[in-house]
């Protein structure tokens, strides 16, 4: 009987202007889970940049913290991102939102020039490293393609954010919907997912192809 | 051309120990999408009853609202329950979390004899006297047995809650994984989804399958 893959999912908050898109999130686990893995939900344990009220789009006067609110869309389940060794998963996902650009780096402010956290970077590094495949959905790819040089990814079409991308010394595809853009080298599969103005079913299958490519690659 | 089913959907915030349940609410959108309707989220613009470090299972010492939580898990795409009208949707649904047992009633307090928040409470009743279907997942059936007196629903096989349940007048059926209880008099469909031990892709598919017998009584 084949063992089971298992699969680390980094989540970066909960909720699409301050941490983890949630939809992406939950769609990753879930076609995880549909390709017959498992997956173990992490977090670093570290304050958010802010809070937006998402009901108002205005930031509101809070502090909350990234691995707290990411249990949100675990249910508790979930690890620090710490804790995280390539040696005991197949392969490592990231979702998107606007945590990845503000929790996860300051590419929300700084663009190409943005500075990716620590533990994060070095997880990608780690990841790398061990020659464990790496997906990324929506804006994600922006910290890979920081992390790792010249590697090619897609974040759909936004052109300032492609130019960013280019910027770092990584190669952009331009797709749509459910696209997947693999790079075989650096072992990394992206698709847009958010990044496009999407309907949630584009999204599920947007986190149903990029798995599949990741899970391909282990 | 057939006109699309609108379907409105109620969350009672954002994660399963204080608010709407993230998963369940994300794949009754999702499934809602994939059978060719619209869905609307609504939330009562009321304060939650408390809010749960969900990395620890603790109350924190906070304050948030129903509304604004929910608007996470809707991406800013929500209205305020007060906007409800069932002239305007063809179905309306509950997805679970203990925010229907906390936020939207007291079951989680006074079991049998809980009281349902009134605002809540008026929505079922103007969308059954509207003749329209309601669907409801996990906990959520203990409001919809309450308000409809006699309905007949399922939330899996917890003993103490079929008991409660039983208690207010209603009637109870055992379910497993994926399975639906049809109420023909009253419209209600229900099933358990995470009131069982249960997968993400278990839950999935109960989401699809509740909202196919939803759109099946519109």
């Amino acid at each position: 009987m084949e063992t089971k893959k298992n699969i680390a999912v980094v989540l970066s908050g909960c909720g699409v202007y301050d941490g983890a898109e949630i939809h992406e999130s939950v769609f990753t686990m879930l076609a995880i889970a549909r390709a017959g893995a498992n997956y173990q939900v992490f977090a670093p344990d570290i304050e958010q940049y802010h809070v937006i009220n998402h009901l108002t789009g205005q930031p509101a006067d809070e502090k909350r913290n990234v691995l707290v609110e990411a249990a949100r869309i675990a249910r508790g389940n979930i690890k620090p991102l710490s804790e995280y060794d390539p040696k005991d998963y197949d392969a490592i996902m990231f979702p998107g939102g606007f945590g990845v650009a503000k929790n996860f780096s300051t590419f929300a402010f700084d663009g190409a020039d943005c500075k990716v956290n620590e533990e994060v970077k070095n997880v990608i590094l780690q990841t790398n490293k061990a020659g464990k495949p790496i997906g990324a959905l929506c804006i994600s790819p922006v910290i890979v393609a920081k992390v790792l040089e010249g590697a090619e990814v897609t974040i759909g079409n936004d052109k300032s954010t492609v130019e960013a991308i280019e910027a770092m010394g990584a190669k952009h595809r331009y797709t749509t919907h459910g696209e997947v853009v693999i790079d075989d080298k650096y072992k990394v599969a992206t698709t847009p997912c958010y990044m496009l103005d999407a309907t949630i079913d584009q999204i599920a299958t947007g986190a149903e192809n990029v798995v599949k490519a990741v899970i391909e690659m282990t």
